[in-house]
């Protein structure tokens, strides 16, 4: 094996402008095996040329995967959808500026001070990465999320808004307009609204694809202003659509520096010689540590504070794109790639010992961000900064995965501003979709979700079906198992026990209980 | 195989009195399954047993464990460890009634508002999870913390209390007193404080070990006061010592209700029937999922905003105590179990996609809380509230795992309060402590982080080296193979330049460098 720092020259990228560098010397493995993937790189990066242009990358929907246009919208292959983007940029600029300045106020003639974005999965996961790594409190707005429909959530974040809902702004983002998460959320806080006097429509907006039934909604009831969203934008690649921007620019983050940052990092990942294509090298290493074959999960850790939800967001983006039962040519391969993380160095005194102990299942993927703060920093040793310590733990982590022979990926960049932002994001989607293409899986699909959704309606129908029967019985005691008989739905026994028992834990439905178990609980209405 | 119903009433637990449900009917097993275990599990109960009587289960560093005695001193076998249980829960009664009545104030006079938890892992993961389930807007302080060594992370803290330090309690928690991260934010802390003209001395108290390097400097700079750790308890499993208990007893907590459902749940934890004891199906579970090599991973997936935080806090409580390179015997196993999670049902438009259709890698443990809120709930539906749909979302995506045959354990809550946290914690410290009995790895130490620090301490001596070299060759621009030559570390060229790198990109130091990569930067002093 060469020298660590012969590895280290060798087995490293570093763009000419200083603005990313990425070490994969610590794969541990030796350039030939890099070089072995060259053809499926090949073909991965036409791939993506292709998707660029405009080709149905998404056959399954029919539809084009058109995010990298957002950044670049000369690249769209219709100048329809490039004016489109800069005419919903524009929009963006506009609103926000009447927003700040007063010129659109709440229904009570307040400036807006704040805003809750309510939307779930990609409608959220984008908007907080974004208000986590840049937001703060100098911002123009303070920013808020519902992305769940968790009764007690919604009520946690109307309590830190008392005395503030006449001068916050809703933000409704679903791409289908039918989340009902979403919707619940919408429903919520409009009913909190109107039990206070204040008008919900004169105080939201929307973000959804023309003509769902949330623009519907949104436009026969008034709201402030609708801001789209396209069927070419997945959710997991929407951030630096209307939905992370529109945010992004009411806190005044400047939106157009994280444009420039995914932009130029697409100019990067477009680089045919791997060596000189930092995506690629990242989406190679994956398929290096995984055999294409989930071996290894992903382990994010960003050191640094403003990064510890990046890997959420990239949990998303990497497990919903990769994580498919069939490839693309229908073939059962059930491929993914798990992906985990938080923040070092915090995280060395979590789960590190597991990683450098236990089963070698991890890809450990550092972020090392190279600016420590604004202004100077004291000194904590005679010598060294906090910043000091902080850089010498991820080496520290480093070092001992290597000294475990557990690979390693180091990706660098200058600082946690909107550009680089803008730069990771387009660093991961691009290595995504060029594994998704090595591994010969559509990335842009998720044919998973839907089951769960169904089931979701049943189990719903099932307390309704059961909810009545009750009703109709009154006083009258029975088994989950006995209802279920009596409702012909025989197979779904547990799910009414389900259903019944959390109607029966609340007061909205007059269900009650009595026992706890499977065995002896039973339900009435009195 | 049995219909569902069948198998839900045959493979599911609850307690007399409906404070914990376990369905491990999703595990998708025969009972035959679970009794195939019973020997080991007799055997892993009786370890836990011996445990609780205060036999040395960490003999590595010669420590009895005695976290299970915090909720019940009575179980220690030294009336002395039981003593100074008791007087420490009813000092930190006394503090914060102290506190709350003004009657211990700040350096300045005032009474303190909020306070910042100083601590990372261990030290911090409990408070965090703790103030995330049950903390809220009426609280007797605002909790805050510093938990890395990440200087723009401490300038975030310090923003948000802008105005307020002279009302802001420090609390600093190390266990061995010298953890860099927690030292580091102690000395930016008092910084901070005396450029404001406060004594830091006067708004801090320490919680470490007797005789540690904190205790002493708390002792001699005379801090507000002093609370013991000790060494038969482990930073993972602290959150029931004065780690967790004197933060949340500042912020109003019902600190009793935590101990007493904790206390609850050990007792049901001791049932040696398997069918009557939740943490022991629980470790069971892991078992079968795992085959005791970590064949999958736990994934945690509370439906609960307040829960949000569980899955990071387990994260470090199962994968330190199980991700370990030798079992007891000394024998090479590289044993752990991956554990990642979130909150439902945001998670289901994140990665349930992949853990649906991808690989079939993950044991799904869901967490379900039947009561929704204090107070009634709208309709969103004319007929169902929002937490209904949470309860069906969580039905749906465990249906639809279960018709791809992927297995599930749902643990049923009635609510998040103190009591039901603490029988959670307890739930989860007793399963691992079972399952790490079961696959022979000694659960409570943690021998593979001392690498990582060591290399940290060399990362930051060869900076320092660096440094000083640069300093007497000053205008002389090198490469960092050249300096690592020179100050006779030819080994650490990488590591010097990655130190210099990040020194460079700071005013803090005088040093410079130009080019980005490996091959052509060059560092120097002017």
């Amino acid at each position: 094996m060469p020298s660590q720092w012969t590895r280290f020259a060798m087995m490293s990228y570093s763009d000419a402008l200083g603005h990313v560098s990425l070490d994969y010397s610590g794969m541990l493995l030796q350039q030939e095996a890099f070089k072995a993937l060259e053809e499926k790189a090949a073909s991965a990066l036409a791939e993506l040329d292709a998707i660029e242009k405009g080709t149905v990358a998404n056959p399954d929907e029919g539809r084009m995967v058109g995010h990298y246009w957002l950044r670049d919208p000369a690249l769209s292959p219709d100048p329809a959808i490039a004016e489109e983007i800069a005419g919903t940029y524009e929009a963006i600029r506009q609103f926000s500026s009447d927003v700040h300045n007063g010129k659109v106020k709440s229904s009570t003639g307040k400036p807006f001070q704040s805003f809750v974005l309510i939307g779930i999965g990609g409608s959220a996961l984008g908007p907080q990465l974004v208000n986590d790594a840049l937001g703060g409190r100098g911002d123009n707005m303070m920013a808020h999320f519902m992305d769940n429909t968790d009764p007690d959530g919604f009520d946690r974040t109307f309590d830190s808004l008392e005395g503030n809902l006449d001068s916050t702004l809703f933000i409704v983002v679903s791409k289908s307009g039918g989340t009902a998460e979403t919707k619940n959320g919408m429903l919520e806080a409009r009913r909190r609204l109107e039990a206070e006097g204040l008008s919900f429509q004169r105080q939201a907006v929307a973000i959804t694809q023309k003509g769902s039934s949330l623009d519907r909604l949104a436009e026969v009831d008034g709201w402030l202003r609708r801001f789209p969203m396209w069927d070419w934008v997945g959710g997991r690649t929407s951030v630096l659509s209307a939905v992370g921007l529109l945010p992004a620019s009411l806190q005044g983050i400047d939106t157009d520096a994280l444009l420039e940052g995914a932009r130029y990092c697409d100019s990067l990942g477009r680089a045919s010689d791997w060596h000189e294509n930092p995506s690629l090298v990242l989406a190679m290493s994956w398929l290096l540590a995984t055999n294409g074959q989930a071996k290894r999960a992903l382990v994010v850790l960003p050191y640094k504070d403003r990064l510890a939800l990046f890997a959420k967001y990239l949990q998303q983006l990497v497990m919903e794109s990769l994580g498919k039962e069939k490839d693309k040519g229908g073939a059962k391969v059930n491929q993914g790639l798990t992906l985990f993380g938080n923040k070092g160095s915090t995280d060395q005194h979590s789960y590190v010992q597991q990683l450098v102990e236990g089963p070698d299942h991890y890809l450990v993927t550092f972020i090392e961000v190279l600016r420590d703060r604004i202004g100077p920093s004291m000194s904590v040793d005679g010598k060294n900064t906090s910043g000091d310590f902080l850089a010498a733990f991820l080496l520290g982590t480093r070092q001992a995965l290597m000294q475990k022979a557990r690979p390693t990926v180091t990706i660098t960049v200058p600082e946690v501003n909107a550009f680089h932002l803008g730069l990771l994001i387009s660093l991961f989607e691009r290595a995504v979709g060029l594994y998704a293409a090595m591994t010969g899986v559509n990335a842009y699909n998720q044919p998973g979700v839907e089951a769960g959704k169904l089931s979701a309606g049943q189990a719903l129908l099932c307390l309704d079906m059961a909810v009545e029967f009750l009703h109709n019985r009154k006083g009258e005691r029975f088994a989950a198992v006995e209802i279920a008989e009596q409702i012909g739905r025989k197979d779904d026994a547990f799910t009414i026990f389900v259903m019944l028992r959390h109607a029966a834990y609340n007061d909205d439905k007059p269900v009650k209980m009595a026992g706890n178990s499977a065995k002896d609980a039973v339900f009435w209405i009195s």
